[in-house]
């Protein structure tokens, strides 16, 4: 696909989800097509740029120059003149920044509710929350409006909402991507993180922006990185320690770590008490004041915009961060030193840990309701992994309740490539599913498909025990039903795509009554996960069987209606 | 010599020296020897010990088991139950922990002077300060009390001393040795530091206690060490960054800088900014909390004892940390951030920066007129490397004036091998010297060679351009006298020494008038550095050059007195 053909799409797709909120800013169609079209003729004249033309989002606490920077508080507002060093990496690779997202202001909060631009609403179901501080972002990878995002992560920002969105959220090594020409939330803490619908797209982007920069001290200050390890052990926190999430979420937790054990993956059950103690630490104690070093005089010179363009909750917690003394922030990190050794010593003998990626996911009435202690949920599992130092992957994990889960993997600093790997064994596995009708290539539906991550396998035929019929639905939709031993059957043919499961999963929630997902006889004896119907539906519907698929009775109906129509 | 040897000659030199103030417990000798004779022991049986009876004075603020630890605050006293890491691993390589050494109180000073036990005199001139805040242990080496010390350093506090009385002074990189059973003075820069007079040993001490303890956390949690660079390429600050050094100091660096060079070591002139603006955030800035955080609630609770037991200067600059706010920190941070990123790319090319240790020796009595203006003066080169990271090692350079001169070099973390041995091309040099009098071994002044260092080489004849004169001093000394061209000399047998450079530097600002130091050439025809004399001092003397040497006149001249004394 060209670059323009991308930029087309991801505009055609923003208008028709009417997520508005999504975006603080949009580039004009126009405009970014030119850069498209220069994308196009570079990469026609041989050059290999390894994200040509895929369209970025851009979390408005990150510079794009000629943009806005907002960081969700239009007092803030500046114009950048330069691009942050994150977004020239990746537009020097050929991706085309469309527009700058929506975030929680001033990247504090795990919500995405608390902004001046309106509450970002969840991806699957818009009754609840995105999830924050990088709401936008994620819903804009979550829904397909662009392949990637840029988010920035503090205490779980680039992964509270990946998970509750069903995508990857990356948050790399402290310093690994340069923080330059990012509004700092934290500046000691803060990361520049990814969202991506896949994990290799989503790795190639963090190693593209990788690297220091000259201007982020932290990026030129990282330690030297440990030699590999690959010794497949995880650790999970004892159940008692995830015994309060919301409903079904802990049967989906344990069932990652069984399909983890499955893979070949040796579990150890372990407390993580001194990183939960770490996580309280973040907000609890004197760590907070780096928030008001970032924004708090703007925050503390225009008070009166508290309520309006300053968000309550946010302006209340950065102004606090006014109060500890330099003396209680030495004590806070000497206790942060003391959790951080024994932290060390609980990896010391593993990959990573295996969390649920936070505990529940409201709606976003439930947040508007009682802002601070929602929130505060939010963030038991990721505020810990930046204040020790450790890499952090949020993995999509299915869905619970029809709602996106997430799983996380979180290793010492530099183990980035060792979590992306573990976590093919979790949630990325690609799980084969036979198509028989509108969501086939060329078909009304197929963007559903290849919208969650599907790509296309070839051809298939059933074995000859089925038969197809169109069902008196409004389109009509195709129904394969398997007809009982002795009956006469057919073989029909369809496509096989592979999805990635939480792909599938997603399919599967959002499927309407009266089709099915079951699982398919091939010709080759093989059962797949494919397309049946409830029988019911059959009362109205035609047998349409002798055509042998469904794209065969299509094309034969099209021309009969030229024709004379063939009654239902 | 046996451990119990060791021993007896520390406690005699102790009793011998008269320097109080540089304890503050000493044990008893009884007791010391029953730990000697079972190391004795030990080392008999056959085990062998790194430092085996080895002689160490501990700083007061570094817990021995059995010894209160004071941090030179009487009231602060406590009654610790176990050795701290760095002086168990000490005692565990056989060596024996003679006392607990006098300090700035709570290890903040750079003068020595900052003690209710007593200003501790300087070990070359007694009217001078030692240098602090580890005075004791460092002038407890200089004088050769113990063969080795442990002092801290936070902020220069195991250099400057050192350099101020002639020693080698090892700052190792941050965390590797462990800090428990440490007084905290500022928790995340404190180093265990350790004194030697030569460097072999007190590289031996750091290496023997380095290495995590499972219980101090920046033990825990240290980086990977760098692959080893040794590139022989050392930074030196322009002249303008030393020009108001004490007279005579600028003309010594630079001496040292051309002796580095004419060894090989390629030097290049670089701005030194970036640290020095590191050292003034040091005191300057919101890091002081950390003292606060250290002992501040002894001192807010003891405010009566301020002027007596707590000295004023110390009390004053530790409850100043109180007042900085934790936001006002992290802006301290950053700014810090900044700098060390700027100090990496100075570093990046080069082994390490070499600077004077301390700019200037001021008198007991003028830091007693100003403690907080002249102490400041003392840090400016050692302020910076504990925040910036950094491993500095201070080196003795010979004396100006008649008081030692020290320089130091400083290099990455995990530089501190690559210190060392530069530092053996500086300081460590070893010069012959040509004795021919009462410095001989078996002679009464031999115990100064021996005690700067001194190795006999064995003996040495002059070309045969000499005259021997016994002196009219009293006792009397030999005098060699070259003789001028056609004039009758003779050859005059003497002891080739070698004294390292520094210790030939005070031996030579120790020798009184009218010998004098020069070059002799030997019948080899090589000029060696020896004795000589002043021409007035051979008017009253006696012309012995045919006894062929000091001690065959002697010898001759105590035979005689038994008979008839020989008239000089």
């Amino acid at each position: 696909m060209s670059a323009r053909e991308r930029v087309e799409a991801a505009y055609r797709s923003i208008r028709t989800v009417d997520r508005p909120e999504v975006w603080i800013s949009l580039r004009e169609e126009s405009d970014v097509l030119v850069e498209a079209d220069r994308i196009d003729e570079v990469v026609g004249n041989g050059t290999c740029l390894p994200l040509a033309g895929l369209a970025v989002a851009v979390k408005d606490n990150i510079d794009v120059a000629g943009m806005p920077t907002t960081a969700g508080a239009p007092s803030y507002a500046y114009s950048p003149a330069v691009d942050a060093t994150a977004v020239s990496r990746l537009r020097a690779a050929g991706a085309i920044v469309i527009g700058k997202t929506n975030l929680d202001q001033f990247a504090t909060g795990l919500v995405g509710v608390r902004s001046p631009y309106g509450a970002v609403r969840n991806a699957v179901d818009p009754s609840r929350i995105s999830g924050g501080s990088s709401s936008g972002s994620a819903v804009a990878v979550a829904l397909g409006l662009v392949d990637l995002a840029l988010g920035t992560d503090t205490a779980g920002s680039g992964r509270v909402p990946a998970a509750l969105n069903g995508v990857w959220g990356f948050k790399p090594t402290r310093g690994r991507v340069p923080a330059t020409g990012v509004v700092p939330a934290c500046r000691t803490l803060d990361c520049v993180t990814v969202f991506a619908r896949e994990p290799q797209l989503g790795q190639l982007a963090v190693d593209l922006m990788a690297g220091p920069d000259g201007i982020d001290p932290l990026s030129g200050l990282l330690g030297i990185p440990s030699p590999a390890r690959r010794i497949h052990r995880v650790l999970v926190p004892p159940a008692d320690e995830y015994s309060d999430l919301a409903p079904g979420w802990s049967d989906a937790f344990r069932a990652v770590v069984l399909e983890l054990e499955s893979n070949g993956v040796e579990i150890l059950e372990r407390s993580i008490a001194p990183l939960l103690a770490a996580a309280s630490l973040l907000y609890g104690g004197a760590f907070v004041a780096e928030r008001y070093s970032a924004v708090g005089k703007h925050i503390a010179d225009h008070q009166p915009l508290i309520g309006t363009d300053l968000d309550e909750s946010v302006a209340r917690i950065i102004l606090s961060g006014a109060n500890p003394t330099a003396s209680e922030l030495f004590d806070d990190m000497e206790r942060l030193d003391h959790l951080r050794l024994e932290a060390a010593g609980l990896l010391a003998d593993a990959d990573a840990i295996l969390t649920p990626t936070t505990t529940w996911h409201p709606t976003i009435a439930q947040v508007q309701a009682d802002p601070i202690a929602t929130n505060s949920r939010m963030g038991r599992f990721t505020n810990y992994a930046n204040l020790m130092d450790l890499a952090s992957l949020a993995v999509p994990a299915g869905t619970v309740n029809g709602l996106p889960f997430g799983v996380m993997l979180t290793g010492p600093a530099f183990s980035d490539d060792a979590l992306t790997d573990l976590a093919r064994l979790v949630g990325a596995t690609e799980i084969d599913i036979a198509l028989f009708g509108a969501h086939m290539s060329g078909e009304p539906l197929n963007h559903q498909v290849t919208g969650l991550g599907g790509r296309l396998r070839g051809s298939v035929r059933t074995s000859a025990s089925y038969r197809l019929y169109a069902l008196g639905t409004d389109p009509s939709k195709p129904g394969l039903v398997r007809v009982g031993a002795g009956n006469p059957g057919c073989q029909i043919e369809g496509e096989l795509w592979s999805l990635p499961a939480e792909g599938l999963g997603r399919f599967l929630a959002a499927l309407p009554r009266p089709m099915t997902l079951g699982k398919v006889q091939m010709d080759s004896g093989q059962h797949v996960t494919g397309f049946l119907v409830e029988p019911e539906a059959l009362e109205k519907a035609a047998d349409i069987s002798s055509f042998g698929s469904w794209t065969n009775w299509k094309r034969a109906r099209a021309a009969d209606t030229r024709e004379d129509a063939i009654p239902l």
